[in-house]
């Protein structure tokens, strides 16, 4: 046997399944696609591999779609069994598919086996060294370590189903209300004694399960027989249905992850957190990292990154935020920003740095550098006279729900695109000195179809679904002189965006420095000099202010009451992360339990959207002018996994992938640990008892 | 009651219908999707449209796809009725759709019908007025008058069924042979006395379906249930089925165009040959153009534009050229030649021209024109330091299948190229002109949205499905000094596009008009001054040679015999168009007798792709190596169409749209005539009796 797995064109799998999320939003009946442009997956394919065989072997081409296999140049069909004997071959297969995603799994075995105890491989099968084009550029195939079965369609997604029971069923104004006690995504299934239509109202919430206006989801005239759709809910109420009439269980699904970290403190305030926090986490965490469960359930870029922060404190996955990255990026090809928002396009292109830290991947550096290059070229289409980014007519400067003085460029926006520079700056050096020794690909960093059959050359390291490297005999070096002069790019490269990093810090401190408040103000061109903690937060969080800077924004914004507070736990979430950096833990310490535990003391088994203190009843579950348009189950919600892991247990990397990284427990709030946190392949294991600290790698 | 239309972003009807068509191909159970680079339709659209109503209103919206409506920003669901009291109203139609075409229809009543015999109609209704967007440019929407009613699907095709009886049906090696007397493009019906399984062969001939091996389409373990796909044959052959066990009947599919013109004459064999070719023609005319029943089912840029030249002689049907043309080109952007072929991008640019001179309709020269405008981009892209284009690596550069000498730049691509500059600038004067006056577009020839929805502007003129103009209630001109900002552009255009043709004229000439052969070589690169006809050809149809020129030309290349034969009935086209400008008719007079007399003498039922006298029995159906490779229906065997009415009926517009035509039969060769030949909406009818010539218009 060997080691197949479904292959596709690179980002396709992401670009399909993303549409088919951000189609998924449901509201009051009706449906709700994303606004904004959505780019497309490709229908017509040709996959290639190159194979010298030193005995004859049997192989099958499974395919989704319409198409056929060409071996030397021959014709044969999907499904067959094709016999090759030893020596060269060039394997094609053309497939097109416009409902589906147009995708290949080959399997082969050697054509004479002597006993079942010959233990020789054959060696055709469809994995990462295989080429795909789209009858224009060939390129490496993607792959997933979810789609390695044959029986397996990657247009669709597998979900483990869990079974989960009610926790309580109780009749209330004639009808019944079941709570299962925690959040599903999934189905209800109901048993009726009685054969009869019926009414299902959905809840994250005990109230919005009450409300048959104002719910977000309802199922009318539904029969038991009816398929219900996946939603998000707790609870669910049967208008005129006594309890005694219904059996009731909730099927919740889930895209398999798997959680490496694990929690306990003595203080089990912040263990309830931790844990309620992982469980809104692996809600939103799907093929996709998705804003919330009941809503938006799209893929949002800023929602994203920071997801993509607490990934390594929880479940240290490598796919997720690949799988997110290039769903939210689409095709190498930008007009419009990352779900319209210029600050999102940039923290999507910080994002690939801090991946790269997690996993030190330089293999998902090389293929998303040409969609960095083409971002900032965005962006830089959108600068003024000054190298300061504008937002064009129709895109969206959100930064934060805010009284943001929004006149002319603004700083916030100004610092992500100096810290993108930085990031362009890093990425061609990196590329240039480690990235292309082992692979070789043309000068737009793709490899041409015929280089690339001529020469064997690919353009990916040659793993395995089990991420062990493959026999690399079909991987070839590129010649030196091209290698020499895509190096030499690269290194031009560096230069280029590290001198615009550098004209763009002056311009920042000459526009937006106001030396008499000692912070950034937002705007130069309203005269307004007014300052908020956003572009104060990006400075000290992106290391754009240096000491001194830093030391008054912490004076002058961060500890000042007259700059109006953060509302928001996606710009909280960033403030308590420059907080962490700083090193003022107590800060964070008592937002967590003001913050988080508030939200605990409500009942919450999930984290929301936002919490604020003072709203009581009904009135909490209420947002963007909508009665229950708050999400119960949000994941920004989630980053105490973060914050505890990063700075109260002091888990970091030092060096890419965690090759190196330091463990220092904050050490001060601690009586009791045992915590395990994921570095890399392996894990810490923390653990502190009657004042004495071990720490242990396995 | 108003017409309401289906409305979809426009050119994306045909780009998906266009994939669906080059996907359709079999051969021999396998599948053949086209091998170029397929664009894709949008997933994710807004349709919008401000109404001023002078009357309540009810309205619904149907949809393709998952979205909803929402009127002045409030949401509602799909297919609910919305009533809308007088007043202005933004109505907006989100729709997102993976799998099928993203469309609707709106439709709409006064809300207060105060009687039945109230002939008031409501105002809202999905119609050509439309805008929409890809949350990027808005543009108008496309429409067609194949989807008017609610209840269709546009992303489906609708056929028109006719049941063909068996005209034999006959034992043959212990099976049953069914002759159907005529190509069926569709599926046969078969009941068996046994309930068994059974085989199906299918045969454009009788040959191939005698041919369990070699036939194109065989149907293995059948059953009486079966659904057998769309599949092009005459015969079908049932091995082990005894005629007296099976009774046939077989369904042809076709989309409803209507042949307009008719054809009567003394000669009996050309009365055959154009009623053969006609259906010859109307078996390759669906949605588009396609090449052959059989093979390859694809939409062939060359093909396509010579079933454009047939089309005013037949259907005059406007619709068909314009899905065809814009399923070859796809989205604006352009990076692969069309079909690959470089020849072939530059026949779909000319082509626009002769569709202008067909139909006169100056939007959709206005839709095209920046695809032209990309089109040239490339052109100009891979040309040298003459002036001259050259394929790149990828790149077809076709011409015909005969022995051109293709080293370095080849004559034949030249002259394309000069034509297209020329038809450039035409249009670009032409849109100068007259194409924006009724119209407001952007300076690339989009709407911007805000415009549109400031200004109410959209760029077609608003003609209802019924083809007369709707109330202009909404649209307003343009800005004046943008307009004319754009004319001037527009001609700046022009300017340059008719300097280009004139230095790669004097470049042809001094590159490859050889005055010693008196003809154009077809490479100046390799010394060998090889002449064929190819490019003598296009520089008498394109008006590219001048007088003189032409008859060097005719004497020394068409009716020189050292000079080889054209082969293929693809440039035979060419060639007889060419003959019949330079008014040699008796060359065509002959060759159709020869050349499609020969095929009749044969028993076809239609015209082939390619017909040899010198080929007898099996060895006639052969192509490209394989046995029953040859399409036995094959548009371009229909050109008797076009030759007879342009040359021997003398019908041709002398102005764009017909407005003015002339008839001038070539009286030679008739002695009796009863022909009716499309002029624009009209008719002409051309009668000879005894001597006398009648022709009127109806």
């Amino acid at each position: 046997m060997n080691n197949a797995v479904w292959i596709w064109y690179p980002g396709d799998f992401e670009i399909y399944h993303g549409m088919k999320q951000n189609f998924r939003r449901e509201e009051r009946g009706l449906g709700w696609p994303a606004f904004w442009k959505m780019d497309d997956w490709r229908k017509n394919l040709r996959f290639f591999r190159k194979y010298e065989l030193a005995k004859p072997e049997v192989f099958t081409v499974h395919g989704c779609g319409v198409g056929h296999v060409q071996v030397n140049g021959q014709k044969y069909p999907l499904e067959k069994k094709i016999t090759l004997p030893a020596g060269k071959h060039l394997i094609e297969v053309f497939i097109g598919n416009m409902t589906g995603l147009p995708s290949i799994y080959v399997e082969s075995r050697l054509a004479q086996v002597k006993n079942l105890n010959d233990t020789e491989t054959a060696s055709i099968h469809s994995d990462a060294t295989w080429g795909v084009d789209d009858f224009l550029e060939a390129v490496p195939v993607g792959t997933s370590s979810l789609y390695t079965r044959r029986e397996q369609d990657p247009g669709e997604v597998e979900y483990e189903e869990i079974r989960v029971q009610p926790q309580s069923v109780v009749e209330k104004d004639g009808g019944t209300l079941i709570d299962f006690g925690q959040m599903v995504d999934g189905s209800p299934f109901l048993t009726l004694t009685d054969q009869c239509t019926f009414t299902i109202i959905y809840g994250e919430s005990e109230d919005e399960a009450l409300d048959p206006v104002y719910c977000y989801y309802k199922e009318e005239n539904a029969t038991v027989g009816t398929e219900l759709r996946k939603r998000a809910f707790r609870y669910i109420y049967l208008p005129e249905i006594k309890p005694t009439e219904v059996q009731a269980y909730a099927v919740h699904q889930r895209v398999p992850l798997k959680r490496r970290a694990s929690f306990s403190c003595g203080d089990d305030v912040i263990n309830k957190i931790w844990e309620v926090s992982a469980r809104t986490y692996a809600l939103c965490s799907g093929l996709f990292f998705i804003d919330g469960i009941k809503r938006d359930r799209w893929i949002w870029s800023g929602d994203a990154y920071q997801s993509m922060m607490i990934n390594p404190y929880l479940y240290f996955d490598k796919e997720i935020d690949k799988r997110t990255s290039r769903a939210l990026r689409g095709n190498t090809e930008i007009r419009q920003h990352i779900n319209t928002i210029v600050d999102y396009t940039m923290l999507w292109l910080i994002s690939i740095q801090n991946e790269y830290m997690m996993d030190g991947d330089i293999a998902y550096v090389r293929e998303m550098y040409p969609k960095m290059e083409a971002v900032m070229d965005l962006l830089f289409s959108q600068t003024d006279e000054h190298g300061l980014v504008r937002g064009r007519e129709r895109d969206w400067i959100y930064i934060d729900w805010a009284d943001i003085d929004k006149d002319g460029p603004i700083s916030a926006e100004q610092v992500l695109l100096w810290k993108c520079c930085k990031v362009m700056a890093h990425c061609a050096e990196l590329l240039a000195e480690e990235g292309m020794s082992e692979v070789g690909a043309s000068g737009e960093l793709h490899i041409n179809q015929d280089i690339a059959i001529l020469h064997g050359i690919q353009s990916t390291p040659v793993l395995g679904p089990d991420g062990r490297p493959l026999p690399a005999d079909h991987v070839a070096p590129l010649d030196a002189p091209l290698l020499e002069e895509m190096r030499a790019r690269l290194r031009d490269d560096a230069t280029y965006y590290g001198e615009k990093a550098d004209a763009l810090r002056q311009a920042i401190l000459d526009y937006y420095w106001d030396e008499e408040k000692g912070a950034l103000i937002d705007s130069f061109t309203s005269g307004k000099r007014n300052v908020t903690r956003h572009a104060n937060i990006f400075a000290v969080l992106f290391d754009f202010a240096n000491a001194a800077q830093k030391e008054q924004i912490r004076k002058n914004v961060f500890y000042n009451e007259k700059v109006p507070q953060i509302t928001t736990p996606y710009f909280k979430f960033f403030e308590l992360d420059a907080l962490g950096e700083m090193g003022d833990l107590d800060a964070i310490w008592e937002t967590l339990h003001s913050y988080w535990g508030g939200m605990l003391e409500r009942g919450a088994v999930t984290f929301w959207e936002l919490f604020d203190p003072r709203q009581e009843g009904r009135e909490q579950y209420g947002m963007y002018g909508d009665p229950f348009g708050k999400s119960l189950c949000h994941a920004w919600g989630a980053s105490p996994i973060y914050l505890l892991g990063k700075y109260f247990l002091g888990v970091r990397p030092t060096s890419p992938g965690y090759k190196t990284y330091e463990v220092k427990p904050a050490l001060q709030y601690w009586d009791k640990l045992d915590c395990k946190v994921p570095v890399g392949d392996k894990t810490v294991h923390i653990e502190l008892n009657d004042g004495t600290l071990k720490i242990s790698e396995d």
